[in-house]
């Protein structure tokens, strides 16, 4: 367990992740800082028993005692705070993150870093509806996936301490993949369902459906509220690789909708049937 | 409340809706006879408390004495169990049904019964991704939709009681649309929205999916486990109507393809402020 030695922990961004991330941590007796824009959610985490201390200052004593320090941050926030700030950790610090895309940030990032200090990205698979440290809740990783994405750069020993975060906050399953891969995974199974759920909810303005839904609407487009900023940004980051996976959608879409349209009920059955067997695998054990 | 008259219910097929009608039915005191293909499922539903009394053959003097009828079988075993059998109701008996598409169905059950015997139908917006009279549940009327769907045939008493069955079994807001306005809701909030997750259920067989799947994922698919056989018959049943929500939908999605494509970040944000705020209205109060 790699972070028994990494008990001094800062959270850079103080919103669900971060603050659910310091929630946990404390839980388990760290030492947990936050930097963050916001006074207000530093008193309010401080106030909630979410974290130790928090400031809104590039405080460089904070910065450079951290030994294990998590960003929660937007994508293009990420890169400017290290472009500035990354001179000012020790040698032996580990970095992680939360961000939702790795392709060239991953690499952005380590090769910004000084020699001595690792970053060892992560994504776990889990989130709400609402934002803000307010909502900060780290039940949401029970049951929930998490996805170290190292690159040739990294250590044995920082992929092991990362994977122990992911276990000391309660993920069920831990696993590693490639910032390219990762990148595939995340387009079909988060950003292509987020597009779909978008595109639905924006296709029909009619104020009375509220009345006649059913939980199939309902459970399809949760994720229709989406932080706009965010997924734009992450949509971009993951352009080409989110594009083909929507075609690849829009395909299997339309030959659905050709089937129909021939009446086709042997066509219909057999996707039917073939989307029954692998949706089953996908139920939560 | 009309319903208080018509003690005597007699449901024709023991699924999983035909169970939990009958199942929040007998609760309340409600006399409850089942006729349905399985001996089986009568057996089952006797033992747990479910029916009454049921039967798998056509008993006359059961039919010949039911004062509610409630049809829970697929539109085609409908018409052809009217066809058969319908002459066997008494003057005063009401029919209804859990069937999810009206359009053509209505008028042809309205035309082959006797006089003095009114089908007037329902569309109960509430089920389970599992079948059969073993899962019968009625707390899936909790908070639910139900739709009454009358005719210009239909009388004020029977929208009434139809209503009534509503209520008794415990949905939360009970609407009557026309069937035309009906099959269209339903093509968008329901048709459209399985014939989505199939899609993307089929667009993707790499096995590795379900370790790193977040709950988006697992939300959108839920509804692609689905009955081959009575889904390809809905959807043949309405087909028209839900071509033109695909198409909508299908126009939508490529929409924010082309944003992402072009890198359209205002574009994308647009669609995805109005999804989060059209979305807002369908959280369950």
């Amino acid at each position: 367990m790699g972070l028994i030695i990494k008990k001094n922990v800062l959270i850079v961004g103080l919103g669900l992740l971060g603050g659910s991330y310091a929630m946990g941590l404390k839980r388990k007796g760290f030492c947990v800082n936050a930097i963050t824009l916001d006074r207000n959610d530093i008193d309010y985490a401080i106030e909630n028993d979410i974290i130790d201390y928090g400031t809104t200052e590039i405080d460089e004593k904070l910065i450079g005692d951290a030994e294990l320090v998590i960003f929660a941050v937007y994508p293009n926030v990420f890169i400017k705070w290290i472009k500035e700030n990354g001179h000012l950790f020790k040698k032996g610090t580990i970095i992680t993150d939360v961000t939702g895309v790795k392709g060239k940030i991953v690499d952005e990032i380590q090769n910004m870093l000084p020699d001595g200090v690792e970053f060892i990205a992560a994504h776990p698979m889990a989130g709400r509806e609402v934002g803000g440290v307010q909502n900060s809740d780290d039940s949401i990783f029970k049951g929930a996936n998490y996805i170290v994405v190292p690159t040739e750069k990294n250590s044995q020993g920082a992929i092991e301490i990362c994977s122990d975060l992911g276990n000391i906050l309660g993920f069920a399953d831990i696993s590693v993949l490639t910032p390219q891969k990762h990148d595939e995974m995340i387009a079909f199974l988060s950003q292509l369902t987020h597009c779909i759920a978008v595109s639905l909810m924006c296709s029909n303005d009619d104020p009375d459906l509220v009345r006649y839904t059913g939980d199939s609407f309902r459970d399809l487009t949760r994720i229709a509220k989406i932080n706009d900023e965010m997924w734009s940004e992450l949509f971009l980051e993951n352009r080409s690789v989110l594009l083909k996976e929507m075609e690849t959608y829009r395909e299997s879409f339309n030959k659905l909708y050709d089937y129909i349209n021939n009446g086709d009920v042997d066509g219909m059955r057999e996707m039917m049937r073939l989307s029954t067997s692998r949706r089953k695998n996908f139920d939560r054990k």
